[in-house]
């Protein structure tokens, strides 16, 4: 156990948006709540996965929905504790702790503005060690594990509890009302015992972001390269660095969808990447050939910076360096790649690691 | 208080089609379930408004959907039931009593076959006096009545429970998840305290119901003209006989829309009218005369028998005779107007009382 204070949130937003390729909200609007509740509540026991009691219950708290409409529908920040209180209701107990539904923007902070309000720890730990758009792609859905008793809540007061045969019709559901509440809600999912956590989720996920980020933050005042820091940081690959030259954007059943278009610089120029995203960055791809897919990380870093740019916040002439990350091991297992690969998506591509792509380019 | 055995609901739900005015789903196959149910269980209780405790807990269950779906998507029983558990659960307490939300086809037999399997009261009423094919449209939005806690079940084991800030946000909801669910599901809806519901709903509307079923089976016998039995037994206005030449049909949004036209006979010789409808038949009309409109009841009865014919039933060829029934008084006030008024569904058109037609038009 250790003690989370308000600060420390800016390097885990730092980095939960580089592991969140693209999507999980915008970290800015999620930290700032979530820091306004820690200065006013004290700090929050980041507890580990370990420390857990085998029967001990615990849920995730998420936003839901496209991140473009997130920005300007500011939550008022009761919306994500009344959704976490439904859900309790509804066990007729309370829960234990809270964790991250996944290691993007908004949703690496959500959990600790809830363990605040609550008084109850999060667990240093997430359901995917990445974004991914849909709630049944979390490693929970590899084991067997429910993401209901599942609730969800809008601004308006609305509510609701859903209880599904399987995450996928949890997905539907939830998905539909969260177009129906204007495009962005507040959910509680996964109740979990210990035991299901110890093994189901990605143990780590919240220490791992906050050392991205502080390397990011570090890297400013030591003036090193940010790219570098972050490729090392994360164990990466450097794919592609150019400059944004066409963005085609559209919100569609709900998910903020589209492709950027990167002109490259460097020792890329004159050859031009595509990068498709839902929510999160799904594919990159050189004309016919794929540098990394789904269910690896892509993700795009401002060129100056090291900060990782979501897919609303993406802009013509950005210059930026696109890189591509190992994810969990369960995603690369077949039940993984039917789960978040690229065929899910609708590519017709098989999934190939990105190191293996890499060297096969090299 | 008076016991119903299951063949009493072969006069039921005659007369629930002719109030149904073409929806509330199709009576045959949920009077089979529900008389079913009541040979396995014995005679279900049906007990007058009245005679419920100031304080007894009260909920209707009803179908949810297009018609036309649930002619091809036949439940298996348990749905209904099912989600008048998921409410009781979720209440953590046991209902009184059922009740039917609409005076329609398989929503007339819906609560009987709940009352039935958990050996509870049905009460002698309706929310509406009629069938309408949205959640709000009933007489207890005209007091503030919820309908939330709300609760959702399909035949796949999926379910959901519902919290709205108004009845409106439910039907949105709610007919978003019955559109994933297939277009059809089973409802739970309108928790209400007997002083409630002695004030908010259309008290009787079985024993109406049952009543007019009762004549027409008996005009049957006699051989008298069905159709003037049931313009007798229902207060109405004979407003057209003819031929179904036209239909125009189509499954939108989760409703089943249409027109149909209807070619005159005998005194409507050379004449056309067209009937269009949602779920329900709405309006009436002759080129630019409307001769009724909803929120009064507009039924369509097949010329040699005298049964209502539901919207997913009609068919080109039929001879009919079309009737307009004064709805309930509350229905005529402007808020009752507001709610299910021409207006509402789209139509230029004010709300003129079909006795006011009909006295205009002679």
């Amino acid at each position: 156990m250790r003690l989370i204070e308000a600060k420390q949130l800016d390097d885990i937003a730092l980095g939960a948006a580089v592991l969140g390729t693209g999507g999980g909200g915008d970290p800015y609007v999620g930290k700032l709540m979530a820091q306004h509740s820690i200065e006013r509540n004290g700090p929050v026991q980041l507890i580990t996965v370990d420390e857990l009691d085998d029967d001990a219950l615990i849920a995730c708290s998420a936003g839901m929905g496209a991140p473009t409409v997130m920005l300007e529908k500011i939550p008022s920040g009761d919306e994500i504790v009344a959704a976490f209180r439904a859900l309790q209701d509804y066990l007729g107990k309370p829960l234990f702790a809270t964790m991250s539904a996944e290691a993007g923007g908004m949703n690496s902070q959500a959990p600790f503005q809830v363990a605040s309000e609550l008084g109850i720890p999060c667990v240093d730990a997430d359901l995917m060690g990445r974004a991914f758009p849909e709630i049944q792609m979390v490693t929970p859905t590899l084991y067997g594990i429910s993401a209901t008793p599942f609730a969800i809540a809008d601004e308006k007061g609305n509510s609701g509890i859903l209880n599904t045969t399987n995450n996928r019709w949890t997905e539907i559901f939830a998905r539909n009302m969260t177009i129906e509440m204007g495009c962005s809600s507040y959910i509680a999912l996964f109740v979990m015992t210990g035991k299901q956590a110890k093994e189901a989720v990605v143990a780590g996920t919240i220490s791992s972001i906050e050392a991205i980020g502080r390397a990011i933050r570090e890297s400013h005042a030591a003036h090193t390269d940010p790219i570098e820091t972050v490729r090392n940081a994360t164990n990466g690959f450097v794919l592609w660095r150019g400059k944004i030259t066409d963005l085609n954007r559209r919100t569609e059943t709900g998910f903020a969808r589209g492709t950027a278009t990167i002109e490259g610089l460097g020792d890329f120029e004159g050859r031009e990447l595509q990068i498709d995203f839902q929510n999160e960055f799904l594919m990159a791809r050189e004309g016919e050939r794929t540098l990394a897919s789904t269910p690896d990380l892509i993700t795009i870093l401002d060129a100056e910076t090291g900060h990782a740019i979501t897919t609303e916040s993406l802009r013509y002439g950005y210059r930026v360096a696109v890189l591509g990350l190992p994810c969990d091991a369960r995603w690369r297992t077949p039940a993984g790649i039917d789960l978040a690969g690229p065929r899910y998506f609708g590519y017709d591509v098989d999934y190939v690691p990105v190191e293996e792509r890499v060297e096969a380019a090299a």
